[in-house]
C-alpha cells in the first residue's frame, strides 16, 4: 500500500508552460495553423510530460500483464483456461500478434507473471504472481483489496524498472482468458452502465453464450456490491489481477512521467480505474485504437481520450497501443522535424486560425 | 488517350485464389478467429494485389501531385497563389511535413509539378506541367477533355515510373491552393450531394468565406454542367490538374498490382473519379485517414472504403498516407510473420469464429 500511496502522491499535473511553448513551436511550422489535428493534440501532450517543448520518443516497451480470472468456470469464454499460459509461452517464443507489432515498431516486450493458473515454462517471463489465478467473482470477491493492491504495485513496480532501464514510452497490454469478462464487470461497477453497453463477445461466444456472460457480470456484482467511489474496492471484488496490475502501470508511468499508451477494451478499462485512483493519470495517458468489444466506446467516453485508430480489432495483448507508437513517435517527429514558416520563406500569417 | 485507355483494360480482378489462401492462413494463426479485424482485411487485400497468400512490403513512395487552381481568383483560399509552389520548393528542401511523416515511414518522395503556376526553383521536382494552373471554373471549364486527359496520364507515368523502379507501395497526396474547392465540386458532380455536404472551410477560412466557397462551387457546377456519368467531363470542368492526376496514379498503380494508398479528402476525391472510370481499381485502393474537412465522410461511404485513422489532420501533401504506411506493413508482417496453432501447440478450434 505504502508504494501504491507514493506513487498517486508523485503524480503531478503536466507542465503547462512546455505544453504552452509546443503550441506555439507548431503554430510557427509549415502548415495551416492546427492542420496535423491530433498529431499537434500529442505532441503537445508529450511536451506536458516531459517538460520539453519538443520530443524525442526514445526505447519503446509493450507491457503485457498476464494472470488468469476464477470466473473462467462459470462459461464466459470459449477458451480452455490453459490458453492463457500458453500464449505467454508462446509470446516467450516470439510466435504472437503482440511479437509482430512490437517488433515492426521497435519496441522491446515485458511479459509479467501477475496470476497465471500453473506454472509457466518460460524462462523470459517476469515473475510476480499474486495468486494462481483470482477466485470466482460470481461467488463472492475476485480477491482481498490486500491482492489487489499488490497487482497494482507489480504494474507500478514494473514501469519503475522499465523508467530504470531508460524507456522512454510504454505500451500496455493484456492477456488472461475471462478478462473481457472482468473489464466489463469493472466499467459497470465504475460507472453504472448497463451490461448491454459493457458487455460483449469477446474473443468467440456465440449469442447464447453472451446472455448468461451478461448474466454473470450482474450476477458478480449483486453479490459482491462493489463500492463505486472506490476503486479498489471495484478492482479487488469483480476485477482481475491483469487489470489491477495495468492500472499500476498507468499509475507508474504518469508518476515517472513517461508517456503510456492504453491498448484495446480491457487496458482502457484499467486505464479508467486508474483515472478514478488519480485523475492526473490522464495527462500522461494516450488511447490506441477502439475495440471492437462494444464497452470500448462508453470507456474511452468516460475516460474523455478518443481513440486514433478504428481497426476493428479485439486481439488484446497490446497489440493496438503497439501500433499507436508510430503516431506517437509521428507526433514527435512532426514537433522536432519540421521546418518554420521563417525557414520556408512564407509568411505565418497567410492562414486563418479556424480553430478559435 | 492511348495510354489511359490501355491502363483502364489492363486492371483487372483481385486474385481471388490467392484472397482465399490469405484468409485461410490467417485463420491459422495464434489468435482468435478474425480478431485483428482491419489489418486482416489489409492482409487478405494485399494477397489479391499482388497474387502472394503472404506478403511483404518492399520500396515506398508518397507522390505530391501539385498544381494551382484557376478558381483561386474567386477567394475560395485564405492563401496567396504562389503558396503552392513555395511549398512545393519546401518539400524539395526537406521542410514539410510530408517530409517528416514520409522519413519516419522509410518512404521516399517524389514531387510532380502537372501544372503550378509560374516557375519551380527546386531541381528535384518531376517537370510534367500541362498548363500553369487551370482557368477559373466558376467562369468556365477548369481545361479541355484533352487536358483533363493529359492530367491523369501524368499521373499514370508517375506510377509506372515507379513500379520500373522496383516501388511496392504508394501512397497519393497534393499540393494545390484552392483544391478543396475544386475536390467538392467533383464530389458534387460525381454524387449530387449538397454543398453543405461537400464544401468545408479547407486549410483556414471564416464561416462568410464559406458561405462564398459554396456559392462559387454551386455556380461552377451550374456554368459547366458537368455530366455525372462523365467522370472526364467532370474532372475537365470542375476539377483540378492535381485531383486528374491523383485519378491517374490509382488507375496506373491498379493496372501494375501495386497496393497505393489515398490520404485526405482531395485524394479520396481523386480515387472517386479514378473508381467511377474503372470499378476495379478498389481492389488495389486504401483509404487512410478521416480529413477533418466534411466531405471526407462522404467521399469514404460513397468508395465504400473507410479510414482507419481518426486524427482530425487536414494538411493534405500525402501526410495521412505516409501515417497508414505502417498499418498497411503491420498487416503483411502478421501474415508473414505470426505463428500458427500447430507451432504455438493450442488447437485451432479452441475459439468460436464470431464473424458469421
Amino acid at each position: 500500500m505504502k508504494l501504491l500511496q507514493e506513487t498517486l502522491e508523485q503524480i503531478l499535473p503536466p507542465d503547462q508552460t512546455a505544453m504552452e511553448a509546443a503550441a506555439k513551436h507548431l503554430d510557427s511550422l509549415l502548415k495551416p495553423l492546427g492542420s496535423l489535428g491530433r498529431l499537434e493534440e500529442i505532441a503537445i501532450k508529450l511536451a506536458g510530460i516531459t517538460g520539453c517543448p519538443t520530443n524525442t520518443i526514445g526505447r519503446k516497451c509493450c507491457v503485457v500483464m498476464a494472470a488468469d480470472n476464477g470466473v473462467w468456470e462459470e462459461k464466459v469464454s470459449s477458451c480452455p483456461q490453459e490458453v492463457t499460459r500458453l500464449m505467454v509461452e508462446n509470446f516467450m517464443r516470439g510466435l504472437a500478434g503482440i511479437n509482430v507489432l512490437s517488433r515492426l515498431a521497435g519496441a522491446d516486450l515485458r511479459v509479467v507473471d501477475v496470476g497465471i493458473k500453473g506454472e509457466v515454462a518460460a524462462p523470459g517471463v517476469v515473475r510476480k504472481k499474486i495468486m494462481p489465478g483470482t477466485n470466482n467473482m460470481a461467488k463472492g470477491p475476485a480477491m482481498s483489496r490486500e491482492q489487489a493492491v499488490a497487482a497494482i504495485e507489480v504494474g507500478i513496480e514494473t514501469v519503475n524498472t522499465l523508467a530504470q532501464e531508460g524507456y522512454g514510452l510504454i505500451g500496455v497490454g493484456e492477456m488472461g482468458i475471462g478478462n473481457t469478462t472482468t473489464a466489463s464487470a469493472v466499467l459497470m461497477a465504475l460507472t453504472r452502465c448497463s451490461s448491454d453497453v459493457a458487455v460483449g463477445k469477446g474473443a468467440g461466444l456465440t449469442e447464447e453464450d453472451l446472455a448468461r456472460k451478461k448474466r454473470v457480470v450482474q450476477t458478480a456484482l449483486m453479490i459482491n456490491q462493489p463500492d463505486p467511489s472506490d476503486p479498489l474496492d471495484v478492482l479487488a471484488k469483480v476485477g482481475g489481477l491483469d487489470i489491477a496490475a495495468m492500472a499500476g502501470c498507468f499509475l507508474g508511468a504518469a508518476a515517472r512521467r513517461i508517456p503510456v499508451v492504453a491498448d484495446g477494451f480491457i487496458s482502457a478499462v484499467a486505464a479508467l480505474a486508474a483515472q478514478r485512483l488519480q485523475p492526473l493519470v490522464t495527462g500522461y495517458l494516450f488511447p490506441s485504437h477502439l475495440s471492437a468489444e462494444p464497452g470500448a466506446k462508453a470507456v474511452h467516453d468516460t475516460l474523455g481520450l478518443q481513440p486514433f485508430l478504428h481497426l476493428n480489432m479485439r486481439l488484446g495483448e497490446g497489440t493496438g497501443a503497439a501500433l499507436a507508437f508510430h503516431l506517437i513517435e509521428g507526433a514527435a517527429r512532426i514537433g522536432r522535424e519540421m521546418g518554420t514558416f521563417d525557414q520556408g520563406m512564407i509568411h505565418n500569417d497567410f492562414l486563418v486560425d479556424v480553430r478559435g
